[in-house]
């Protein structure tokens, strides 16, 4: 059989097609020929189904796709490891299968190497455990090296394919949305007596339903050898407490001393906190995780506290996902059974993205 | 009884001494008097036992304190909490049992505000679980807010206690050293053949025991579907595998592109990489972990591979620590029961610091 690089695809002829793309699903059908992708035909000379390309042996086709596409390295690894888990997958990519559709631009703009097409979400589509190219799509991967950062779209509702530096590939299912769920009820005091202590907040002799029900605060009385009855209060607490007029504290106040000691990171933590308040769902520190928050979506009473179902993680808008932190948070908090969820505090508007770890 | 406060002090007479010092282990006894730091009488008034203090009493002392000295108001929290454990604690300040071995300077400065001594490396003594105030210190505690940055010259041979945004104290065990204890053997080949690919290296037919015994790479052909015999190997590896002669690339080559791809970390990384394999230990990449590397103190065979016991993560020796990244750090090793270790890589040499969470 004879396999010849033209341009940025391999054509092949022969009993190709029928052994290629009809019985395997490599490449798309160009009459009685085979088009073939770079990674495509890499994979097949890796695994001794081609002997060469134009000649070239997988070795020197591998270094001739690795100079000649951008992330092509990573992009076979990915490619073999997904076909090893026994998926038909596909190039996106203008006129293979499953990219007519979503997978690239209707233009049919490319960059003209292969690698990712402007405008196009993904690298690989996967189809449905036992579904032939073109059927329904499982994952839209993105694959990536362990060392780029990562706009915030570029996690938007895909699977993430992370190569680290020793090979290995690790997945991501990434969603927009946090998934909160939030069914917590509590009515607040009015205008509680409360000092604004360093980076903290003492509020004394408050209701106990602010902390049993609503489950603001870490109660001083709560020790076992105390005489004082009195609630402390991050500075998140209070200056949300402040403003919704339950404790005696100018928020504005409140909000300055957060600035102080954290930054405009403070707004940001803020803003998330209160949409969270809103929504009927309750943040509490997330510090021993290593995060912002861990949410609880029902608080009957601190008594029953349930298990908290969620870590967040507060940055900005235009935040820079490096993949190392990314498998540091969501590892974590697969660890202790919660979800991942990035919240990304913009002026207006908080979005939410969920981030887990996937295995096809 | 009758107690006041005397400049950074409080002084309290009648059957004080007895009652908080002789029986309770608070301050230092001054003849029939007792002397006491700021943050024994606040945890005195807290507890009921004492009333007022000039006048004041638990919310105004406490409040008072805040504003006089700096981190109080964590510093009580710690010593409230250490106190509630069942131990007997001091201040770390001169003339307070313990002090005078190590807790305060040979001088005796004192910034005047009670807070931590200049040149005192802890901020609260805590004495062995039944052992009086003087007797052998079980911990020298330092004290500091979730939002405090930290030196690695802060991290040394200390318990560190985080007080989080609520008032919750996390404690961590911080021992200068790695503890290593590496008893990997192997022979290493020559001048095999390489190439160097983007930000990794693929070394063609190379003899089994580089991986199977030396635990270098990741095999191509460790794949059930493949064809080809060769080994991956990421960057670090390869600069390591190259000056010791075992691949024919440049050394000097691959650590450029490893700085192409990494910047000045790529040498940081390297040179704690080296030493490890030095020292008979085998890292491997710690990405899943979201640290630089997982190590293995004694490898035999791959196929017979022991738990890895530590991660690492490098960072540079003027390194500032959050205490939230160390609390995520140090909870996801603990989560995968390793040790976690930071490798502060300098020009000349690296030095190692282990952290581990802590219940005194």
């Amino acid at each position: 059989m004879r396999a010849t690089l033209d341009g940025d695809v391999v054509r092949a002829a022969g009993d190709a097609r029928q052994r290629f793309h009809d019985a395997r699903g490599y490449g798309r059908a160009s009459g009685p020929d085979v088009t073939l992708a770079r990674v495509e035909a890499a994979h097949l000379l890796y695994r001794g189904d081609l002997d060469a390309v134009s000649g070239m042996d997988f070795r020197s086709f591998f270094c001739d796709s690795v100079a000649s596409e951008a992330g092509f390295a990573a992009r076979f690894l990915v490619y073999a490891d997904l076909r090893e888990r026994g998926f038909y997958l596909a190039p996106a990519r203008e006129g293979w299968p499953g990219s007519d559709e979503r997978g690239a631009r209707a233009d049919g703009a490319d960059e003209g190497n292969g690698s990712r097409d402007a405008g196009v979400d993904a690298d690989i589509l996967v189809f449905e455990r036992g579904e032939k190219p073109g059927g329904p799509v499982a994952h839209r991967v993105r694959v990536v090296g362990e060392r780029e950062e990562l706009a915030t779209g570029d996690l938007a509702d895909c699977t993430l394919a992370v190569v680290d530096e020793e090979s290995e590939v690790s997945y991501f299912a990434c969603a927009a949305g946090g998934g909160f769920d939030g069914r917590t009820e509590y009515d607040l005091p009015d205008g509680l007596d409360a000092d604004l202590l360093d980076d903290r907040v003492v509020c004394w002799s408050p209701p106990p339903a602010l902390y049993e029900r609503a489950f603001y605060g870490q109660p001083v009385s709560g020790r076992d050898d105390a005489d004082v009855d009195a609630l402390q209060l991050s500075l998140v607490e209070a200056a949300d407490l402040a403003a919704r007029g339950a404790v005696d504290l100018d928020a504005d106040a409140v909000v300055e001393r957060g600035r102080t000691v954290e930054g405009e990171r403070f707004d940001r933590r803020l803003s998330v906190y209160r949409e969270l308040r809103d929504r009927g769902v309750v943040p509490k520190t997330g510090y021993k995780f290593g995060a912002d928050f861990r949410t609880y979506d029902a608080v009957e009473s601190v008594a029953e506290l349930p298990h908290s179902e969620r870590l967040v993680r507060v940055v900005e808008p235009d935040h820079r996902f490096h993949p190392r932190e990314l498998a540091l948070d969501v590892r974590l908090a697969g660890g202790v059974r919660k979800r991942m969820v990035f919240a990304l505090a913009g002026d207006d508007t908080n979005d939410y993205l969920t981030v887990e770890r996937l295995t096809p």
